[in-house]
């Protein structure tokens, strides 16, 4: 990753503002953003935060190397006493955060960055990009994951996927969302994912016939004859040939699970077709995978029909998130230091969805075990009590101290987590059409101040 | 862009394939496959054809190192001697296509790559993910430049974009596509695109007060002051404290044109209202840029409408074309080389307009000059006559041989085809919605060969 950690992966007015703070001499003043968004993407009722570890990973490299401060010279935007500076800068940032997995809501406080107000300006866009994005897939991954639960859900979007290191990052994300594996080999060595993938229609184009490419397939690889069966007709062609690879596979004592993917045509018709058709033949409990276009709607409604389907492969539709491909997260200046007193900030808004929080938040989760109940939002400083009749944890813990990560999980401990914390939501939060709305409360302090700097706070 | 020249940036299933052709004794086989799309994103009627340099260059330095050998032995699924094949593996492909910028359509063969049936195949994920995204995004940027034309548009999507790389390849393409700069400052420094930004909220909350950040901004870029007036209230405070500051850069006797930016709330009505406010202020020509969640259907139609606005920021909806966030594109084994034969192969499908093009092919452009009447595909052998009113001239050409790149152009030469090609498209065509269908044809013999494979091809 070590070219990701170019400070150039930035937006550029960051770095007009940069240059700004450092010439009105406020560079070094203390600040704290916070990074929050106002909808959940598809509707979703929940949101899984992800991409925590490989943010952090950057961060801890970021700075500008010689041939970066040559490139802001030429656009001729730049002070030579502010490229200097850059030239030399190191990012000691603070930043507060949950674990990659936890679930989180609109209008919550999720990451707290604090540092020199230079410093947490200039990561704004590298922070956005890397937690709008992979909480978005891992979002979406875990829809499609309580669609097809509990059978499993492969990640096949890779040639979809936005750039190479988009899709590697998507790999990860649909991962810690639930997916069994991936297709994309390169995030299966970086991130130890499970890969898996078997044949393409060009296999079976390649050889004379279907007949021939099926039965070597099924010689290189007897373990594991998955056969694409929609190359030319799926019920007249396919599965009569694959039918025969699987006959002769036993006839030679060959241990082996039959399986078979549909990629096309009436999934549901040809999925019970093609259960009946291999039971007929003494296969009781044949691989049957499904693919081709498919979303967590599609899903749930094939399993809902009650299709023969045991294994999902979902490309295009799970990699770019298709009917929602962003998260809308932003970054909003939520105080500065003056002297030893941190001075709120909020930006307005004639629409009052779009106020942000002011002031250093916190959130907590009023845990009635073993149900999340809802999340409350504080002041930093606040210590709020725990309800009678559940526990309030604490969200937001030091993630990153001056610039050093103090956060390092395994993916497989991320995907567990999300899990859990899936389990723990009201069945009503995790309906994938109109969900119930998750409920965050925020302090009467933290609301007081609100309508303070509201009435106040146009400057 | 070394990393990822790594031939594990593919899916699983193009090794377990190429494995297979391997222990077959096919993988030396010439083969021919062709990309292709079957609709366009959006419903846009013409697809700008990117991303083919970037491609290149990665497939010019494929390889597995000696790490990813030993990856692929830990997944258990391949056998020494063809690890050892793989670790020795250099990339002598042929490719064939039109240059980057070019225009180009449904069912059209865009791309063919020939060489060792088993190469070709393994690079099919890079092919498409290159293509498939880089030219998503190219045609989306045509798009909402042909809708804010003559104004600029500016590429803000970096925050929203698909991973680091993905908002790289995105802003190339949006740069090709038409925008005039982008914010991300690595694509300036990578592809010397122009960079542009000047402030975000968090800028005018930094300071005591709005007056106070506008007039620290304005004195820090004399030259440039293009201020952000929606922190508190565009009407109220934002556009009066920027005139102030306007008023007293004139006073001070700089030359300079004025600008705002507006973020938020009825970009209609508050352009006509601040250009009013500024004309009474003697400032005849101010620029007022336009942002927030914008695409080609609103910047249509608030250019319809009248509104006073002179640039366009466009970011989340142009680099993750929010609307449609991929092209289905694919790549379809079109022949296989028999002895010194080419024999046709094609992929069968109930849906007809799923049946691939059977063998290779090429693609002929009509010009009635100076507009493009429609395209015309033949089997590669085939030399087409011109029509008597126009000429035909190939898109296709060879651009990597025996996998040394042929293909070479500044983003610039690019850029200035994509304003040409679309100049020469019917209006009707470049419609934003429910645009005119470009006709494309096919030969005789063509047809009559698919005619001959879906009778007979069913193996």
């Amino acid at each position: 990753m070590d070219r990701f950690s170019s400070a150039l992966f930035t937006d550029f007015y960051e770095l007009t503002m940069a240059q700004g703070y450092f010439l009105q001499g406020m560079g070094e003043k203390r600040a704290a953003f916070e990074y929050f968004f106002r909808s959940s993407p598809c509707g979703s009722g929940f949101v899984v935060f992800a991409g925590l570890q490989p943010l952090l990973g950057a961060l801890q490299d970021l700075g500008f190397q010689k041939e970066e401060i040559d490139y802001l010279r030429s656009t001729g935007k730049f002070r030579e006493e502010f490229l200097g500076y850059l030239s030399k800068l190191r990012f000691y940032l603070d930043i507060y955060a949950p674990e990659e997995g936890k679930v989180v809501f609109p209008h919550e406080p999720i990451i707290r960055v604090e540092g020199p107000l230079l410093q947490v300006q200039l990561v704004e866009t590298l922070v956005l990009n890397y937690i709008n994005f992979q909480s978005l897939i891992a979002t979406k991954a875990a829809r499609v994951v309580l669609a097809a639960w509990p059978d499993p859900v492969l990640d096949f979007g890779l040639r979809r996927a936005h750039g190479p290191n988009g899709g590697l990052f998507a790999s990860r994300s649909a991962y810690i969302g639930g997916c069994a594996a991936t297709s994309n080999v390169q995030a299966g060595k970086e991130f130890s994912i499970p890969v898996s993938g078997t044949m393409a229609h060009s296999w079976v184009m390649g050889f004379a016939d279907e007949l021939s490419a099926f039965r070597a397939y099924a010689k290189v690889y007897p373990e594991n004859p998955i056969l694409l069966v929609d190359t030319y007709d799926t019920l007249k062609s396919g599965l009569p040939n694959a039918l025969r690879v699987f006959k002769e596979m036993r006839e030679r004592g060959l241990n082996f699970r039959p399986g078979i993917r549909l990629d096309s045509g009436d999934l549901y018709e040809l999925s019970l077709k093609a259960l009946k058709m291999l039971r007929a033949e003494g296969f009781e409990n044949p691989l049957i995978v499904a693919s081709g276009d498919l979303d967590e709607y599609k899903i749930e409604g094939l399993k809902k029909k009650g299709a023969s389907i045991n294994a999902w492969g979902v490309g295009t539709r799970l990699l770019t998130s298709a009917d929602c491909p962003y998260l809308s997260g932003v970054y909003k200046l939520a105080a500065i230091k003056e002297g030893d007193t941190w001075k709120p900030r909020i930006k307005l808004s004639s629409d009052p969805a779009k106020v942000s929080l002011p002031g250093r938040c916190n959130l907590w989760r009023t845990v009635k075990a073993p149900m999340y109940a809802g999340d409350y939002v504080t002041l930093a400083e606040e210590e709020p009590e725990s309800p009678t009749d559940g526990n309030l944890i604490p969200l937001l813990s030091l993630k990153m101290r001056e610039g050093e990560p103090l956060y390092q999980e395994s993916l497989e401990k991320i995907r567990q987590r999300v899990r859990e914390e899936i389990s723990k939501l009201p069945e009503g939060v995790k309906k994938l059409r109109n969900p119930e709305k998750y409920p965050v409360r925020y302090s009467k302090k933290l609301i007081a101040l609100k309508k303070e700097l509201m009435k106040n706070g146009k400057n």
